[in-house]
């Protein structure tokens, strides 16, 4: 697509339009390879509200990334046609209303055979995401970075199926996920109740916890990804709170003891070889973010996954 | 009610428990006269989300009010028996089912003959307070301080009638206000259409825009609030965002150009006299507060809400 | 322009891209009455920087403007073609270079009939602002709200004629300015020698100290104003510090003892009537803001320009 | 004093070593005319502590004043020799401790006929430097502009009676204070007795609490200060939470509902003419300010008190 | 003890009373197992205070405690009788006083046989609660946590042996701590004198400085720690500046090249089959934390505390 | 020197005038062995200004360090007559001549045999400080700490060479550096080109990207600069952001996936025995840092740069 001058892509970060690494807003999808697609909702959020301004600082905290990625030696922009969706409506008082717009749009778009990348918002648009992927790919393996399972049955008492804390469940019940390609990556913290972690775990999810995530390194978690997904259709969800509070403030349900950035980076980059087709980055929160840190963190996950797919 | 030595009333004001005023947390109304309700939703909002942190923060910064009154000279808490009742349970995707909550909690309490004092939280929370007041008082006369009418039909969208932009269209529709007294103050900043004044004022509303509140001194204003309410059961609706944000910065839609705290104070004592019987004071958002200046103004408005009750 | 529903007209203000009130970022300027220009340089500063991200956080306050001004009562889109040309190109090592860039920018705008504001980034910029619209009105009347008259000689040694204390100076010199119809308004703080006032007076300054401004009151600043400018070609130049910081802290040179946000508002809607030619707004600075009360003054101070240039 | 150029006193205000005015940081008042004397002390605070970097704030805030006053015409570095004494020691585990190096310290200064601006620190810290001034100059008519009288008996029990609330009834007490001459302005909040107002006038305060304050106008205050001290020796003692936290954010026991910064620097202007023997400002905290607007205006607030001991 | 519905242990926790884990807020110790005991006292510090806000936040941060803890396997609410104690009234201007307070509440405590966990407040609390524990056990071997060895003679003059630089050489001098077994983890940064190590070395502590803890990992300190202790009665204490600024900013002192979250975690999970009798955790100071990452940080260790006297 | 006792050298860090670890400031250089020199220029950056105040906020965080190392066992104060210079007057405006600044002043500074530390400030200074210290020294060998190669041809358009991103391309084309001997440390992040690293390496830069650090350890990093740059006179420039921004997020590029603050203190301990002649520690933004984490960092690396001069 043209460049347009008004954007400001010969300008320094500090200047110029906040589209997603400058990219053009646009709704025509002709010839688009991968779009960013903002999806700023909170209202499933069972701590600090706030994740709705994430696309947002995502977006601007991409003006600092230059193009060429120097450890996956690929420059995304040059081998794929990325766009800036702009943002799906949301409906801070319908979260139904607001999965549906979700699920309604984001097909539309993979129905033009262009790839997503969702940036939240918080977890709960996970299930919405993965109706829309499954409908096109079917049943999809899942790799999953989070300090919590996000599996518990009801969050806010029996009659509310839906929040940040229950989306998976949900997508198992529904068949959206391969029960036997399901993987969950940096798990930790208190839980509700002792069986917590057993009932994710019958549900469909491997659990690879913090501790034993450290014991055995980034390279091995790499490799059980790759043994677990196999050639299946992989779909990426990551909670930014997967990493520590120190690398990722700015996020609503923190927990201590998480990843580092490196490690967030160099498992993201395991994932090349995967055969992937959707993703998503949730849970930045920049009311809580300091230094914008936990923003440029996101946004060099995006650009990791933006140089997985032109590879 | 004998204090509760682990509540800290003898101790300053940065330490001990965070209930309103150091009164004790209870659900027990026996004897009771005014009850501290905190209804922490913020699903309602159309910008910055974080209200939900309003009732918590304003109980923190309520540990700085010394009991006396020497403007109104009276000490609230020798002629009210007050307790803090703590919060409404809150459900963040399902902002019909929190309002239910809100009305059956709160009808509950009222039927108890305790006055309400109820702490937001966005301004949503209006619509459901008002049918529990209504409900035990008939049509009530409101007093309305804000610097937008909250009188759009919708925000979200055809099917969405409920957000912190429309509760008082809904209470008008609903009959739950006395058209001939509903009072606005504050009000500018800009609207939607050439009509929204216009409209508000059709449903009901008299308006006095801040220019002209400028203009007419906090004396007048007074005087026209008397004016209008007569001796009709009053119910007190104060939006923080009345206030100029230099003095309420934490707030979720700041409006430039609006009152100083010492105004808001003022109109409050002001409303000495008339029939009071029910309050809210809303959308006091700790995330965009600094030196919890607004939370501060807060817990002294409430403490001029007591006052009056007390008088 | 059809509206590009990326942009995200249709949504509430914590989504989608942020260009100026949502207008069109595009530098075909074919058909176009106003272009909001961005100005990021801060190098020109004294104390401390950071103009530099004033343009960004405009933009994103402007979302919070609906689209009708209550108070003079025009819808300014309705009647303007608006658009967001995005940011001149600065050159944070080279003043000058970044002054031509400027001028000529600005120049190629102006020639093609389009009205310009800009948004700062620092002071020394309304140097090359006015050499541009000097260029095509010749010598200007300039309304110069500012807490400093940014006459003096030198800020950084001889040989640095160029800074945010000297554009006025130079302007005067230079001959852009109409020595009958120069009022400053808003002066205050302390200065470096007994002469500075006389100094700016003598070099064709009408000075409104805010000691006198206040004794005044916005309605006789405002007569002054007409009185003074006629029916001249007039600038606007806005420094955001002529505001009391209390309202506006988020700025790089803080005075004490300043306007009020509503007296800024009041002074801005006095300007109706003139011939108004070309405006700035500068000395934005969010690092120093606090829940972006600064930037939302400063759109909605945008906003008022543009109702004015509705009329 | 030959000035040190390592200081930077040629430099802007972002550059070089932060002393009081760039003046010499020395113990040497050979010659010298006022010292500028720090007491970070915050022990003695009821809530929030913090105002021991008031002084480190205030010295860096002080690097904006430029020489020349404009309103009062003077220029005092031209007329005073100024040193930064720098800071007394004090030590947080003792108020007593404390107290004695404060009034012996400063006692030293002022044998040498030097007059003393103290930076606190909290207002514990008046009692001391009251006593200092009254061993040199008898009791002393004092202008105290504070929002609350600190006049209780006892803060934190019985067996201790220095703290930041009570210093004014301990300096009556021990007779440091002209109990004709002893005027209180901006007082104001709730209270901890019916009775605490009327104490602290029985005890020789004279009141005029902040709605009596606004009603009469500044130009009234400065004429009862001037009837009410006459031509008696001056101690100004200036608690900075007498203005409103709009525009003083960063102080300790915040009210709201106070004054602007014009109003607080008008009435130190209208000190002019008194026989001035002494200054403190303190309850600077720099921890709950924001763009250090606070210490902003506490530096603004002594360079008024040098341009009086200037005239 | 039956629930109080008003602290709202059903509830989200952005909801709610803010009592440690929703515990009920009683000084009635019949049947209770632990006690949380806050003691805001920051007057002791040599550097930042604000530490008084410690266990305010502390509270705040652990409604996002939920009840089991899936690495230790166990359920610390279903097996012990918590309770929230409140604060320990303390005298910011005397810190002798302040001690007496806890010594003699804390004592009391004990003598219920109830364990107290204790929450700073800054260091030198040390020393009241191991008087208490002490004159309960006897010497008591003490796990202490920390950047600072704490054994300084006289931090503020000969005069002051009390800050919370000495709680620890006094305690040896005391006779309080069993010098054979004491050990000092994290020990860093530049220190007064070449003999500061020597001298706390040869006062009994054995000290693993963070170099050498680097190198030995946490499962070897966890050996050296169980070596030493034995099977003696151990008061652990937790100076949160042991953890590196990047994960505990929110401290008074902090010192760089520090723990990470996940390996303070461990260690504090590691002292499980420890005769654990006592404990406290120091040193948060909320005014310079962000995103309350520290608070967040000490309530999870306290919660770790809890697990381990659960077991 | 003999101490001025008004700096507080017997002071708490919480008090006294801020120089570097309250050394004198003066620009008498007779007997003096290392300067700290302050060059608060910030208009090389090509995205958040602010180092301005580096200099200033890393001085305050010296008060910090006590004065003996206990790894190096080294009491660098006893060893060295240190003083603190003050600040490099910058022209923000003006990187030429500033550079010519920094390049005379630093120049005679080293004329007297003395040895530089300079703060900044921008990256862009690495190149005049090169200049002043080849000028003595011949081609220089250098050990560069930093997260960009900082050796792009241009950043702001071809004619405009110097930046913050060109220092060193410029020092390598003006022969200040030996190719042989230019070790850069903690690479990482989206680059321009795919070129980039090959460009730097070609021009003389041996690179050790982060991965690659990470995987040899600090100890072997050690090992490759000793034999990189043997008995050659080295020059030491530190950029704050080869740390991760979870450590050093007060900073203006920053780059995640870095250096914790311990491997940072660990990699220029094991500059101990190279024959080091010079020293920068540029690009700390307080602007963006918390609890001043990141200057406090800056001020320990420069207390070991001092115990490397001291052994």
């Amino acid at each position: 697509m043209t460049p347009n001058p008004a954007l400001g892509a010969h300008l320094q970060p500090f200047s110029g339009i906040t589209t997603f690494m400058r990219q053009t807003p646009t709704r025509d999808l002709n010839g688009v390879d991968v779009a960013i697609v903002g999806i700023p909702f909170d209202s499933g959020t069972s701590y600090r509200s706030g994740t709705r301004f994430g696309p947002r600082k995502i977006r601007e905290a991409s003006l600092m990334l230059w193009g060429h990625n120097p450890i996956l030696h690929v420059s995304p922009l040059d081998k794929l046609n990325l766009v800036d969706y702009g943002d799906v409506e949301v409906i801070p008082v319908d979260i139904r209303a607001t999965m549906e717009n979700v699920t309604r749009e984001v097909g539309e778009i993979l129905a033009q055979d262009v790839t997503v990348i969702a940036l939240g918002g918080d977890h709960s648009l996970a299930l919405p995401l993965l109706r829309a992927h499954a409908a096109k790919h079917g049943p999809l393996a899942v790799v999953h970075f989070d300090s919590h399972p996000d599996m518990w049955n009801r969050e806010f008492g029996e009659a509310f199926p839906y929040s940040h804390g229950t989306p998976f469940i949900r997508a198992v019940e529904e068949g959206l996920i391969d029960r036997d390609a399901y993987l969950q990556i940096g798990i930790r913290g208190p839980v509700s109740a002792p069986d917590d972690y057993a009932d994710a775990i019958r549900a469909g999810a491997e659990m690879i916890p913090i501790g034993e995530a450290f014991e055995m390194g980034t390279q091995a978690i790499i490799e059980r990804i790759h043994a677990k997904m196999g050639n299946r259709k992989v779909y990426v969800t990551l909670d930014i709170d997967a990493t520590d509070p120190a690398y990722a403030p700015g996020t609503g349900t923190p927990e201590v003891g998480g990843f580092t950035s490196f490690q967030m980076l160099q498992m993201v980059r395991g994932l090349k070889g995967l055969n992937l087709v959707g993703f998503d980055l949730v849970e930045v929160n920049p009311q809580y973010d300091h230094g914008d840190i936990t923003a440029l963190l996101a946004a060099n996950l995006v650009f990791e996954f933006l140089s997985l797919l032109a590879m």
